[in-house]
Protein backbone atom coordinates (compact mmCIF):
# COMPACT_ATOMS: atom_id res chain seq x y z
CA UNK A 1 0.00 0.00 0.00
CA UNK A 2 1.92 3.45 -0.96
CA UNK A 3 0.17 6.20 0.71
CA UNK A 4 2.80 9.16 -1.14
CA UNK A 5 0.62 11.83 -2.92
CA UNK A 6 0.75 11.26 -6.61
CA UNK A 7 2.00 14.46 -8.61
CA UNK A 8 1.54 15.31 -12.03
CA UNK A 9 4.36 17.57 -13.16
CA UNK A 10 4.34 19.78 -16.59
CA UNK A 11 5.18 23.20 -18.36
CA UNK A 12 5.53 25.12 -21.20
CA UNK A 13 9.18 25.04 -21.69
CA UNK A 14 8.89 21.34 -22.84
CA UNK A 15 10.37 18.50 -21.32
CA UNK A 16 13.95 19.28 -21.81
CA UNK A 17 14.06 22.53 -20.29
CA UNK A 18 16.06 22.72 -17.16
CA UNK A 19 13.23 24.36 -15.51
CA UNK A 20 10.97 21.19 -15.35
CA UNK A 21 14.05 18.97 -14.92
CA UNK A 22 14.31 20.81 -11.70
CA UNK A 23 11.19 20.51 -10.60
CA UNK A 24 10.91 16.93 -11.13
CA UNK A 25 14.17 16.44 -8.51
CA UNK A 26 11.90 17.97 -5.75
CA UNK A 27 8.84 16.33 -6.63
CA UNK A 28 10.45 12.97 -6.49
CA UNK A 29 11.26 14.04 -3.12
CA UNK A 30 7.82 14.23 -1.94
CA UNK A 31 5.36 11.89 -3.90
CA UNK A 32 5.28 9.66 -6.63
CA UNK A 33 5.66 11.59 -9.95
CA UNK A 34 4.33 11.26 -13.45
CA UNK A 35 5.61 13.76 -16.03
CA UNK A 36 3.57 14.70 -19.10
CA UNK A 37 4.88 17.81 -20.82
CA UNK A 38 5.09 18.84 -24.33
CA UNK A 39 7.69 18.11 -27.02
CA UNK A 40 8.49 21.08 -27.62
CA UNK A 41 8.23 25.15 -26.35
CA UNK A 42 4.81 25.99 -26.20
CA UNK A 43 5.62 29.37 -24.60
CA UNK A 44 3.02 31.84 -24.58
CA UNK A 45 0.18 29.16 -25.80
CA UNK A 46 -2.05 30.53 -23.05
CA UNK A 47 -5.14 28.08 -22.50
CA UNK A 48 -4.82 26.85 -26.08
CA UNK A 49 -6.26 23.58 -26.82
CA UNK A 50 -5.39 20.84 -29.64
CA UNK A 51 -9.15 20.43 -31.52
CA UNK A 52 -8.42 21.05 -35.27
CA UNK A 53 -6.01 18.67 -34.86
CA UNK A 54 -4.08 15.29 -33.43
CA UNK A 55 -2.03 14.39 -30.04
CA UNK A 56 0.34 11.94 -29.71
CA UNK A 57 1.72 10.72 -26.75
CA UNK A 58 5.33 8.66 -25.99
CA UNK A 59 6.83 7.27 -22.91
CA UNK A 60 10.53 8.80 -22.78
CA UNK A 61 12.94 8.60 -20.25
CA UNK A 62 15.32 11.80 -20.15
CA UNK A 63 17.23 11.64 -16.68
CA UNK A 64 17.58 9.29 -13.92
CA UNK A 65 14.88 9.04 -11.21
CA UNK A 66 11.65 6.54 -10.12
CA UNK A 67 9.66 9.22 -12.14
CA UNK A 68 7.45 8.40 -15.03
CA UNK A 69 7.49 10.45 -18.27
CA UNK A 70 5.48 11.28 -21.56
CA UNK A 71 6.00 13.77 -24.07
CA UNK A 72 2.64 15.21 -25.44
CA UNK A 73 2.69 16.93 -28.89
CA UNK A 74 -0.09 19.24 -27.31
CA UNK A 75 -0.24 22.64 -25.88
CA UNK A 76 0.50 22.91 -22.10
CA UNK A 77 -3.72 22.36 -21.89
CA UNK A 78 -3.33 19.39 -23.79
CA UNK A 79 -0.92 18.03 -21.38
CA UNK A 80 -3.07 17.79 -17.88
CA UNK A 81 -6.22 16.88 -20.14
CA UNK A 82 -4.34 13.68 -21.46
CA UNK A 83 -2.40 13.15 -18.18
CA UNK A 84 -5.73 12.50 -16.18
CA UNK A 85 -7.95 10.95 -19.32
CA UNK A 86 -5.52 8.53 -20.40
CA UNK A 87 -2.50 7.76 -18.31
CA UNK A 88 -3.15 7.93 -14.75
CA UNK A 89 -5.39 5.21 -12.76
CA UNK A 90 -6.49 7.81 -10.51
CA UNK A 91 -6.70 11.64 -10.15
CA UNK A 92 -3.50 13.16 -9.06
CA UNK A 93 -3.40 14.53 -5.35
CA UNK A 94 -1.21 17.89 -7.16
CA UNK A 95 -0.24 19.43 -10.21
CA UNK A 96 3.09 21.16 -10.43
CA UNK A 97 3.90 23.09 -13.65
CA UNK A 98 7.17 24.93 -14.52
CA UNK A 99 9.42 25.78 -13.56
CA UNK A 100 9.12 28.43 -16.19
CA UNK A 101 12.24 30.27 -17.53
CA UNK A 102 10.61 33.35 -17.31
CA UNK A 103 7.92 35.37 -15.16
CA UNK A 104 4.05 34.69 -14.65
CA UNK A 105 3.30 37.58 -12.66
CA UNK A 106 0.51 40.15 -13.21
CA UNK A 107 -1.45 40.04 -16.72
CA UNK A 108 1.12 37.31 -17.44
CA UNK A 109 -0.56 34.49 -16.37
CA UNK A 110 -3.53 34.89 -18.71
CA UNK A 111 -0.80 34.14 -21.86
CA UNK A 112 0.92 31.47 -19.87
CA UNK A 113 1.15 28.18 -20.85
CA UNK A 114 2.38 27.56 -17.50
CA UNK A 115 -0.25 28.73 -15.43
CA UNK A 116 -2.92 27.41 -17.96
CA UNK A 117 -2.21 23.68 -17.56
CA UNK A 118 -2.38 24.65 -13.72
CA UNK A 119 -5.58 26.54 -14.01
CA UNK A 120 -6.77 22.83 -16.37
CA UNK A 121 -5.75 20.80 -13.32
CA UNK A 122 -8.02 23.12 -11.02
CA UNK A 123 -10.66 23.55 -13.33
CA UNK A 124 -10.86 19.20 -12.89
CA UNK A 125 -10.57 19.77 -8.75
CA UNK A 126 -6.56 18.90 -8.44
CA UNK A 127 -4.77 21.50 -6.29
CA UNK A 128 -2.46 22.73 -8.42
CA UNK A 129 0.62 25.21 -8.69
CA UNK A 130 2.17 27.45 -11.52
CA UNK A 131 6.13 28.13 -10.35
CA UNK A 132 8.08 30.48 -12.54
CA UNK A 133 11.23 32.26 -12.15
CA UNK A 134 11.97 35.94 -13.41
CA UNK A 135 14.30 34.76 -15.96
CA UNK A 136 14.52 33.91 -19.23
CA UNK A 137 17.68 31.81 -19.43
CA UNK A 138 18.00 29.07 -20.52
CA UNK A 139 20.90 28.42 -17.85
CA UNK A 140 18.69 30.33 -15.35
CA UNK A 141 19.79 29.25 -11.70
CA UNK A 142 17.20 27.46 -9.75
CA UNK A 143 19.07 26.83 -6.48
CA UNK A 144 17.45 29.29 -4.49
CA UNK A 145 13.88 28.19 -5.72
CA UNK A 146 14.23 24.47 -3.97
CA UNK A 147 14.01 24.93 -0.63
CA UNK A 148 10.22 27.55 -0.87
CA UNK A 149 8.91 25.10 -3.65
CA UNK A 150 9.08 22.42 -1.50
CA UNK A 151 7.71 24.11 1.59
CA UNK A 152 4.92 25.75 -0.92
CA UNK A 153 4.27 21.90 -2.27
CA UNK A 154 3.61 20.59 1.12
CA UNK A 155 1.47 23.16 2.76
CA UNK A 156 -0.80 22.72 -0.34
CA UNK A 157 -0.66 18.65 0.04
CA UNK A 158 -1.37 19.34 3.56
CA UNK A 159 -3.88 22.56 3.59
CA UNK A 160 -5.36 21.85 0.36
CA UNK A 161 -6.92 25.54 -1.31
CA UNK A 162 -10.05 26.49 -1.96
CA UNK A 163 -11.90 25.17 -4.11
CA UNK A 164 -11.71 26.95 -7.96
CA UNK A 165 -8.30 28.53 -6.99
CA UNK A 166 -4.72 27.13 -7.86
CA UNK A 167 -1.43 28.95 -6.84
CA UNK A 168 0.54 31.31 -8.86
CA UNK A 169 4.32 31.22 -7.66
CA UNK A 170 6.90 33.59 -9.33
CA UNK A 171 10.25 33.46 -8.05
CA UNK A 172 12.60 37.00 -8.46
CA UNK A 173 15.62 36.54 -10.35
CA UNK A 174 18.23 34.89 -8.14
CA UNK A 175 20.80 38.25 -7.42
CA UNK A 176 20.28 38.16 -3.91
CA UNK A 177 18.95 36.11 -1.30
CA UNK A 178 15.09 35.85 -1.03
CA UNK A 179 13.42 37.76 2.14
CA UNK A 180 10.23 34.88 2.36
CA UNK A 181 6.88 34.26 1.00
CA UNK A 182 4.27 37.81 0.22
CA UNK A 183 0.88 36.11 -0.20
CA UNK A 184 -0.74 38.99 -2.74
CA UNK A 185 -2.74 39.95 -5.48
CA UNK A 186 -2.41 39.78 -9.68
CA UNK A 187 -1.34 43.84 -9.59
CA UNK A 188 -2.81 45.72 -12.64
CA UNK A 189 0.37 45.58 -15.52
CA UNK A 190 -0.26 45.18 -19.06
CA UNK A 191 2.48 44.85 -22.47
CA UNK A 192 2.32 48.21 -24.91
CA UNK A 193 3.63 46.03 -28.02
CA UNK A 194 6.18 47.26 -30.21
CA UNK A 195 5.71 45.31 -33.24
CA UNK A 196 9.20 44.88 -35.30
CA UNK A 197 8.18 45.21 -38.37
CA UNK A 198 10.74 43.91 -41.30
CA UNK A 199 10.65 42.47 -44.98
CA UNK A 200 12.00 38.93 -46.11
CA UNK A 201 14.01 38.41 -49.08
CA UNK A 202 10.60 38.09 -51.36
CA UNK A 203 10.04 41.85 -50.71
CA UNK A 204 6.93 41.13 -48.18
CA UNK A 205 6.63 42.47 -44.74
CA UNK A 206 6.57 40.62 -41.63
CA UNK A 207 6.52 41.57 -37.89
CA UNK A 208 8.02 40.39 -34.78
CA UNK A 209 5.90 40.77 -31.43
CA UNK A 210 7.80 42.81 -28.95
CA UNK A 211 6.77 45.11 -26.37
CA UNK A 212 7.63 46.68 -22.58
CA UNK A 213 5.63 45.44 -19.77
CA UNK A 214 4.48 48.53 -17.66
CA UNK A 215 3.13 48.55 -13.94
CA UNK A 216 -0.03 50.85 -13.41
CA UNK A 217 -0.67 49.71 -10.61
CA UNK A 218 1.11 51.28 -7.00
CA UNK A 219 0.19 48.94 -4.54
CA UNK A 220 2.69 47.45 -2.22
CA UNK A 221 0.26 44.18 -2.13
CA UNK A 222 1.23 43.07 -5.46
CA UNK A 223 3.11 40.31 -7.32
CA UNK A 224 4.88 42.85 -9.21
CA UNK A 225 5.56 44.57 -5.51
CA UNK A 226 7.07 41.86 -4.08
CA UNK A 227 8.86 40.53 -6.99
CA UNK A 228 10.60 43.80 -7.16
CA UNK A 229 11.68 43.76 -3.36
CA UNK A 230 13.03 40.19 -3.77
CA UNK A 231 9.99 38.35 -2.01
CA UNK A 232 8.60 35.21 -3.71
CA UNK A 233 5.20 35.59 -4.60
CA UNK A 234 1.98 33.82 -4.20
CA UNK A 235 -1.11 34.72 -5.98
CA UNK A 236 -4.55 32.72 -5.32
CA UNK A 237 -6.17 32.50 -9.09
CA UNK A 238 -9.60 32.13 -9.62
CA UNK A 239 -11.21 31.04 -13.07
CA UNK A 240 -14.90 32.08 -12.21
CA UNK A 241 -13.67 35.11 -14.40
CA UNK A 242 -17.55 36.96 -13.78
CA UNK A 243 -16.85 40.33 -12.64
CA UNK A 244 -19.80 39.34 -10.06
CA UNK A 245 -19.60 43.81 -8.70
CA UNK A 246 -20.45 44.81 -12.40
CA UNK A 247 -23.98 42.42 -12.66
CA UNK A 248 -26.16 44.78 -11.02
CA UNK A 249 -25.13 47.70 -13.03
CA UNK A 250 -25.72 45.75 -16.18
CA UNK A 251 -29.37 44.86 -15.10
CA UNK A 252 -30.05 48.66 -14.91
CA UNK A 253 -29.42 48.74 -18.80
CA UNK A 254 -32.37 48.08 -21.02
CA UNK A 255 -31.55 45.54 -22.99
CA UNK B 1 -15.30 65.91 -38.71
CA UNK B 2 -16.55 62.29 -38.40
CA UNK B 3 -17.36 61.37 -34.64
CA UNK B 4 -18.90 58.13 -35.37
CA UNK B 5 -17.11 55.43 -33.33
CA UNK B 6 -14.22 53.40 -34.29
CA UNK B 7 -14.97 49.70 -33.95
CA UNK B 8 -12.44 46.64 -33.86
CA UNK B 9 -13.97 43.34 -35.60
CA UNK B 10 -12.41 40.60 -34.87
CA UNK B 11 -13.13 36.76 -34.41
CA UNK B 12 -11.75 33.04 -34.02
CA UNK B 13 -13.45 31.66 -36.89
CA UNK B 14 -11.55 33.28 -39.39
CA UNK B 15 -12.32 36.53 -41.39
CA UNK B 16 -14.23 34.62 -44.22
CA UNK B 17 -16.53 33.17 -41.44
CA UNK B 18 -20.91 33.90 -41.90
CA UNK B 19 -20.69 35.29 -37.99
CA UNK B 20 -17.80 37.78 -38.37
CA UNK B 21 -19.43 38.90 -42.17
CA UNK B 22 -22.81 39.46 -39.99
CA UNK B 23 -21.33 41.39 -37.51
CA UNK B 24 -19.52 43.77 -39.68
CA UNK B 25 -22.59 44.89 -41.01
CA UNK B 26 -24.58 45.25 -37.86
CA UNK B 27 -21.36 47.47 -36.86
CA UNK B 28 -21.33 49.31 -39.76
CA UNK B 29 -24.80 50.52 -38.80
CA UNK B 30 -23.17 51.90 -35.74
CA UNK B 31 -19.61 53.43 -36.57
CA UNK B 32 -16.43 53.04 -38.68
CA UNK B 33 -15.83 49.76 -38.76
CA UNK B 34 -11.96 48.02 -39.41
CA UNK B 35 -11.28 44.15 -39.46
CA UNK B 36 -8.39 42.52 -38.09
CA UNK B 37 -8.96 38.91 -38.13
CA UNK B 38 -7.22 35.33 -38.60
CA UNK B 39 -6.54 34.78 -41.90
CA UNK B 40 -7.65 30.54 -40.76
CA UNK B 41 -9.34 29.16 -38.00
CA UNK B 42 -8.34 29.54 -34.65
CA UNK B 43 -10.77 27.79 -32.24
CA UNK B 44 -9.76 26.72 -29.00
CA UNK B 45 -6.57 28.87 -28.98
CA UNK B 46 -7.28 30.65 -25.97
CA UNK B 47 -5.40 33.19 -25.18
CA UNK B 48 -2.60 31.81 -27.36
CA UNK B 49 -0.25 34.56 -28.57
CA UNK B 50 2.42 34.71 -30.83
CA UNK B 51 6.07 35.27 -29.85
CA UNK B 52 7.90 32.19 -31.17
CA UNK B 53 6.98 32.55 -35.10
CA UNK B 54 6.69 36.02 -37.16
CA UNK B 55 3.17 36.95 -38.33
CA UNK B 56 1.98 39.02 -41.59
CA UNK B 57 -0.71 41.14 -42.16
CA UNK B 58 -2.56 41.56 -45.24
CA UNK B 59 -5.09 44.18 -46.56
CA UNK B 60 -7.77 42.38 -48.11
CA UNK B 61 -11.88 42.63 -49.89
CA UNK B 62 -13.91 40.20 -48.63
CA UNK B 63 -17.46 41.85 -49.67
CA UNK B 64 -18.91 45.06 -50.26
CA UNK B 65 -19.38 47.57 -47.38
CA UNK B 66 -17.39 51.34 -46.10
CA UNK B 67 -15.09 48.45 -43.55
CA UNK B 68 -11.56 48.09 -43.99
CA UNK B 69 -10.49 44.71 -43.55
CA UNK B 70 -7.16 43.24 -43.02
CA UNK B 71 -6.44 39.08 -42.10
CA UNK B 72 -3.54 38.10 -39.93
CA UNK B 73 -1.53 35.32 -39.37
CA UNK B 74 -2.05 35.18 -35.94
CA UNK B 75 -4.13 34.32 -33.28
CA UNK B 76 -6.91 36.21 -32.14
CA UNK B 77 -5.06 37.57 -29.31
CA UNK B 78 -2.52 39.03 -31.87
CA UNK B 79 -5.08 40.38 -34.58
CA UNK B 80 -6.03 42.87 -31.36
CA UNK B 81 -2.24 43.46 -30.56
CA UNK B 82 -1.18 44.13 -33.74
CA UNK B 83 -4.23 46.04 -34.95
CA UNK B 84 -3.98 48.76 -32.27
CA UNK B 85 -0.54 49.14 -32.43
CA UNK B 86 0.37 49.01 -36.12
CA UNK B 87 -3.43 49.55 -38.21
CA UNK B 88 -5.30 51.97 -35.75
CA UNK B 89 -4.07 55.67 -35.58
CA UNK B 90 -6.36 55.94 -32.25
CA UNK B 91 -7.43 54.03 -29.64
CA UNK B 92 -11.25 51.92 -31.22
CA UNK B 93 -14.15 53.33 -29.48
CA UNK B 94 -15.28 49.73 -29.07
CA UNK B 95 -14.06 46.01 -29.99
CA UNK B 96 -15.91 43.55 -30.89
CA UNK B 97 -15.20 39.94 -31.36
CA UNK B 98 -17.81 37.16 -33.14
CA UNK B 99 -20.13 35.91 -34.10
CA UNK B 100 -18.54 32.73 -32.74
CA UNK B 101 -19.83 29.54 -34.48
CA UNK B 102 -20.37 27.68 -31.35
CA UNK B 103 -21.04 28.58 -27.80
CA UNK B 104 -18.52 30.10 -24.75
CA UNK B 105 -20.44 29.89 -22.14
CA UNK B 106 -19.25 28.99 -18.57
CA UNK B 107 -15.86 27.60 -18.70
CA UNK B 108 -15.42 28.25 -22.18
CA UNK B 109 -14.29 31.33 -22.08
CA UNK B 110 -11.02 30.23 -21.13
CA UNK B 111 -10.46 28.12 -24.24
CA UNK B 112 -11.85 30.81 -26.77
CA UNK B 113 -10.08 32.73 -29.20
CA UNK B 114 -12.93 34.52 -29.57
CA UNK B 115 -13.35 35.50 -25.88
CA UNK B 116 -9.83 36.16 -25.19
CA UNK B 117 -9.44 38.57 -28.39
CA UNK B 118 -12.09 40.56 -26.26
CA UNK B 119 -10.28 40.32 -23.23
CA UNK B 120 -7.13 41.65 -25.06
CA UNK B 121 -9.05 44.78 -25.97
CA UNK B 122 -10.32 45.48 -22.43
CA UNK B 123 -6.59 44.67 -20.90
CA UNK B 124 -5.81 47.72 -23.06
CA UNK B 125 -8.73 49.74 -21.72
CA UNK B 126 -11.51 49.96 -24.75
CA UNK B 127 -14.76 48.33 -24.04
CA UNK B 128 -15.04 45.11 -25.71
CA UNK B 129 -17.83 42.54 -26.17
CA UNK B 130 -17.44 38.81 -27.60
CA UNK B 131 -20.73 37.65 -29.43
CA UNK B 132 -21.40 33.70 -29.76
CA UNK B 133 -24.27 31.71 -31.19
CA UNK B 134 -25.05 27.93 -29.60
CA UNK B 135 -24.51 26.34 -32.77
CA UNK B 136 -21.33 25.05 -34.49
CA UNK B 137 -22.22 24.77 -37.96
CA UNK B 138 -21.19 26.89 -40.64
CA UNK B 139 -24.69 27.87 -42.27
CA UNK B 140 -26.17 28.97 -38.82
CA UNK B 141 -28.53 31.18 -38.66
CA UNK B 142 -27.46 34.89 -37.07
CA UNK B 143 -30.89 36.73 -38.58
CA UNK B 144 -32.38 36.53 -34.30
CA UNK B 145 -29.13 37.88 -33.12
CA UNK B 146 -28.87 41.09 -34.80
CA UNK B 147 -31.27 43.26 -32.99
CA UNK B 148 -30.01 42.20 -29.60
CA UNK B 149 -26.01 42.95 -31.11
CA UNK B 150 -27.33 46.05 -32.34
CA UNK B 151 -29.11 47.55 -28.70
CA UNK B 152 -26.18 45.87 -26.66
CA UNK B 153 -23.24 47.27 -28.71
CA UNK B 154 -25.38 50.96 -28.28
CA UNK B 155 -25.70 50.46 -24.84
CA UNK B 156 -21.78 49.57 -24.13
CA UNK B 157 -20.98 52.34 -26.36
CA UNK B 158 -23.13 54.89 -24.40
CA UNK B 159 -22.83 53.44 -20.81
CA UNK B 160 -19.01 52.22 -21.12
CA UNK B 161 -18.25 49.37 -19.30
CA UNK B 162 -16.45 49.01 -15.64
CA UNK B 163 -12.65 49.44 -15.57
CA UNK B 164 -10.90 45.97 -16.12
CA UNK B 165 -14.32 44.56 -17.70
CA UNK B 166 -15.80 43.06 -20.90
CA UNK B 167 -18.99 41.07 -21.84
CA UNK B 168 -19.57 37.62 -22.54
CA UNK B 169 -23.03 37.50 -24.84
CA UNK B 170 -24.06 34.05 -25.83
CA UNK B 171 -26.88 33.26 -28.01
CA UNK B 172 -29.25 30.27 -27.78
CA UNK B 173 -29.28 27.68 -30.89
CA UNK B 174 -32.22 30.17 -32.81
CA UNK B 175 -34.88 26.99 -32.76
CA UNK B 176 -37.33 29.51 -31.15
CA UNK B 177 -37.97 33.28 -30.23
CA UNK B 178 -35.54 34.80 -27.82
CA UNK B 179 -37.11 35.21 -24.53
CA UNK B 180 -35.07 38.75 -23.76
CA UNK B 181 -31.80 39.36 -22.05
CA UNK B 182 -30.31 37.92 -18.92
CA UNK B 183 -27.44 39.28 -17.02
CA UNK B 184 -25.60 36.26 -15.49
CA UNK B 185 -22.71 34.81 -13.88
CA UNK B 186 -20.49 31.89 -15.18
CA UNK B 187 -21.83 28.67 -14.33
CA UNK B 188 -19.42 26.10 -12.45
CA UNK B 189 -19.12 23.65 -15.51
CA UNK B 190 -16.63 22.05 -17.49
CA UNK B 191 -15.50 19.21 -19.93
CA UNK B 192 -14.96 15.69 -18.81
CA UNK B 193 -12.53 14.80 -21.98
CA UNK B 194 -12.70 11.39 -23.62
CA UNK B 195 -9.99 10.81 -26.05
CA UNK B 196 -10.32 8.91 -29.45
CA UNK B 197 -7.08 6.84 -29.38
CA UNK B 198 -6.67 5.72 -33.08
CA UNK B 199 -3.80 4.33 -35.09
CA UNK B 200 -2.52 5.71 -38.59
CA UNK B 201 -1.54 3.94 -41.49
CA UNK B 202 2.07 3.50 -40.08
CA UNK B 203 1.26 2.02 -36.93
CA UNK B 204 1.07 4.87 -34.58
CA UNK B 205 -1.14 5.95 -32.30
CA UNK B 206 -2.45 9.40 -31.91
CA UNK B 207 -5.46 11.23 -30.06
CA UNK B 208 -8.83 13.06 -31.14
CA UNK B 209 -9.58 15.22 -28.21
CA UNK B 210 -13.49 15.13 -27.50
CA UNK B 211 -15.58 15.26 -24.75
CA UNK B 212 -18.87 15.75 -23.00
CA UNK B 213 -19.64 19.44 -21.39
CA UNK B 214 -20.95 18.80 -17.70
CA UNK B 215 -22.87 21.06 -15.81
CA UNK B 216 -22.34 21.02 -12.06
CA UNK B 217 -24.51 24.32 -11.40
CA UNK B 218 -27.58 24.10 -10.44
CA UNK B 219 -28.16 28.33 -10.10
CA UNK B 220 -31.01 30.07 -12.10
CA UNK B 221 -28.25 32.57 -12.43
CA UNK B 222 -25.91 31.31 -14.95
CA UNK B 223 -25.28 31.81 -18.20
CA UNK B 224 -26.00 28.30 -18.61
CA UNK B 225 -29.23 28.24 -17.03
CA UNK B 226 -29.99 31.53 -19.40
CA UNK B 227 -29.07 29.77 -22.67
CA UNK B 228 -30.89 26.21 -21.61
CA UNK B 229 -34.51 28.58 -21.17
CA UNK B 230 -34.23 30.90 -24.67
CA UNK B 231 -32.29 33.81 -23.18
CA UNK B 232 -29.29 35.77 -24.37
CA UNK B 233 -26.72 35.15 -21.43
CA UNK B 234 -24.48 38.27 -20.70
CA UNK B 235 -21.94 37.83 -18.44
CA UNK B 236 -19.50 40.69 -17.09
CA UNK B 237 -15.91 39.15 -17.01
CA UNK B 238 -12.52 40.15 -15.29
CA UNK B 239 -9.97 39.56 -16.42
CA UNK B 240 -7.69 40.22 -12.31
CA UNK B 241 -7.92 36.41 -12.09
CA UNK B 242 -7.04 37.09 -7.96
CA UNK B 243 -8.97 34.82 -5.59
CA UNK B 244 -9.53 38.06 -3.29
CA UNK B 245 -11.03 36.27 -0.96
CA UNK B 246 -7.97 33.21 -0.63
CA UNK B 247 -5.94 35.95 0.84
CA UNK B 248 -6.39 35.76 4.13
CA UNK B 249 -6.19 31.89 4.21
CA UNK B 250 -3.05 31.78 2.33
CA UNK B 251 -1.71 34.33 4.96
CA UNK B 252 -2.05 31.78 7.82
CA UNK B 253 0.18 29.17 6.19
CA UNK B 254 4.01 29.32 7.60
CA UNK B 255 5.52 29.58 3.88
Amino acid sequence: MNDKPLILVTNDDGISAPGIRTLIHIMNTIGDVVVVAPDSPQSGMGHAVTINSTLHLEAVSIDDGPQKEYTCSGTPTDCVKIAISELLDRKPDLCVSGINHGSNSSINIIYSGTMSAAVEAGIKGIPAIGFSLCDYSWNANFEMTKTYIQSITRSTLKNGLDQGTVLNVNFPKPTTEYKGVMICRQANAHWEETFDKRTNPLGKDYYWLSGTFENYDKGNDTDEWALANQYVSVVPVQFDMTAHQSINKLKNWKL
